[in-house]
């Protein structure tokens, strides 16, 4: 049986750059890897649009979100954390194995935060030294408003604007200058197409500022010393060579396509299963602001959506994903992020509906598909 | 665009395969390779279903083709050809080329031939030294009854059955010693989904001394001293080491699967692949005995099959196949062998009806892929 990669991460890699990663190690020190680091630094700022020096970590997004946290916040300084899933949760963890005291604003899951929270909670505690937030939440499928939060933080001096954007950056528009975004983290194994194990971060001369003052411990995930590196070219540890490789070749794949090519092919894609999904009879959980890199749909009444995550899997080769905490057997989840195109979206459709018919649902095949077609179909 | 091969030849390579001949080249002349050449004997063996050594040519099926004329027949000997296609012409002009005589059974393009146009055709003329058939013309998609002509042959002490089994061995039953094939070639780039450029042939007890009587002049097709090698465990010139170690891994995945539930593969996606078609309002080109290695299928009145063929390469990134001379423009042709399973039967239908409706076909998307879906559901 072949096999499928339809998770929101890690995503599918595609031969050009599986191929490029079997190429031989380039020593990290050679200059040969420094002429690469000083493309790829470029593209990354391409990426992130953003004037600010991108720097790569050896890590997975964790990695980066907890450095997001290590150096701009100290013991004793107080985040806001938008809390609207699993990935909200995660600040929340960090900033308390840190000693950062938080203030948090709920979300019920399925749903995204209003600007307005923000402000209230940062005009209640001027202290609050930085807003965390999820660009996209993966667990629920739902976009923040980021653009309107940070327009909202630019209200207060001494509040830092911190996205996790690891479901979002290169999914949808994130413009981390224009927006005013202080600290922006995203890794590899998204909508970048390339396999778990890099983090990229920028941060804007306002957190730089912020970073200076901070007294927490950190070792590996040391900003400072990673900027102080990037613009020599260079990272402060062992690079992952084969990664960064990698990496050159997909950004050049989206430098091809174009920005808001790709920010369009995850839409389209997005758009075709979620309209297929509702026109066999199901719903999608986001209650607003739905995400394009991935679709969560709620399994049907009397059916186990952690089943039919299993039976993509087990009957048809097709790993998308299943529900988190809360959501498990509530919902599955099918990406629109990797290297996919139309067919991975037809297929998903079409596994969708074999795998409910084989549950008993008596759904017409082939309804789902037609609906996503039409919205593919190429004039 | 991602790329998709749905081509009946060269047909779509797996990883495993990719991988394996990425290895580091073995020298031809090594006891590594000559093991590595003992274990493929025997796996070619096992899917020739044949006691005799099935030995390796570098070149394509068409080199083994050539070889089975010019091994066995002699200037002035009298062939038997049946042509019911491009490939059956190919045996016509290879035959010519050696000046061998042909005596040639016209088969209207989409019928199979009959057992007993053979016969009649070896009892007209005894003098016959072979009879060279297709076990799957391609160009047409029709299977010639191959068991059935090989039992005619048999009463012919002095003739041999020859067949043409590029794009019929690991397709489907071709019991090369029980049904009494006297030379058998296949190719790489067809079931096996191997790239192009390597040969299969087998021989029996009747062929090689039908080959101690013959004339005719050859050198790299010299399939005597292919089979001294073989035994020997090498080959006669430089091997194709890559291909060959790519063979070994493909050979396995065929043993995993077992060559029963191989046979089964080809011939549900040519199912679901035919009988969508047919529910789109399309009818498929053979009359008679189609061949599950390839779909061919009739353009709708007013279509162009070539147009069809392009839209979906050009459109979709979808490479299958058009039609061959007279069947430009009215046919166009669908694999179902290479690395394919499942969603890629539902991609070319899909493809297909999105393709049409392009084009202002009135079908309903999704049609034909219910049709699909219900053929390939697992319960």
């Amino acid at each position: 049986m072949k096999r499928y990669l339809l998770a929101p991460g890690p995503t599918n890699v595609s031969s050009e750059v599986l191929l490029a990663m079997a190429q031989p190690i380039l020593h990290h020190r050679s200059p040969e890897f420094s002429k690469l680091l000083e493309r790829v630094k470029n593209d990354l700022k391409w990426l992130f649009q953003t004037e600010n020096d991108v720097f790569i970590l050896a890590s997975t997004g964790t990695g980066g979100m907890e450095g997001a946290v290590s150096n701009f916040l100290s013991p004793g300084d107080k985040a806001l954390v938008v809390n609207g899933g699993k990935f909200g949760e995660r600040w929340l963890k960090i900033c308390s194995g840190y000693g950062v005291k938080t203030e948090e604003i709920k979300v019920e899951w399925g749903y995204a935060v209003k600007p307005e929270q923000i402000r209230e909670a940062l005009q209640r505690d001027p202290s609050i030294k930085g807003v965390f937030t999820q660009g996209s939440e993966t667990s629920t499928g739902v976009a923040h408003p980021i653009k309107e939060i940070a327009a909202v933080v630019r209200e207060f001096d001494d509040c830092l604007m911190v996205v996790d954007a690891v479901s979002a950056m290169g999914v949808f528009d994130i413009q981390t200058d224009a927006w005013g975004l202080d600290v922006v983290v995203t890794g590899s194994q998204k909508a970048l197409a390339l396999p778990p194990g890099l983090a990229f971060v920028s941060v804007s001369e306002k957190g730089w500022r912020q970073a200076e003052k901070c007294t927490n411990a950190k070792f590996y995930f040391n900003f400072k010393k990673e900027r102080e590196s990037i613009v020599k070219n260079t990272t402060a540890f062992t690079a992952p060579v084969s990664l960064i490789v990698g990496l050159e070749r997909s950004l050049q794949m989206f430098k091809e396509e174009g920005l808001e090519n790709v920010f369009a092919r995850h839409q389209l894609l997005a758009r075709a299963t979620g309209e297929a999904m509702k026109g066999i009879g199901m719903s999608l959980f986001p209650k607003e602001s739905p995400s394009t890199a991935v679709t969560a749909i709620v399994a049907p009444e009397g059916y186990d959506g952690q089943q039919i995550y299993k039976d993509l899997r087990v009957k048809y080769g097709i790993t998308a994903a299943g529900g988190q905490d809360q959501l498990k057997g509530k919902v599955f989840r099918i990406a629109n992020i990797g290297y996919l195109d139309t067919f991975d979206a037809i297929m998903a459709v079409a596994a969708v509906e074999m795998v409910l018919k084989g549950m008993g649902h008596p759904l017409k095949l082939g309804t789902g598909v037609g609906i996503a077609q039409e919205i593919l179909l190429k004039k």
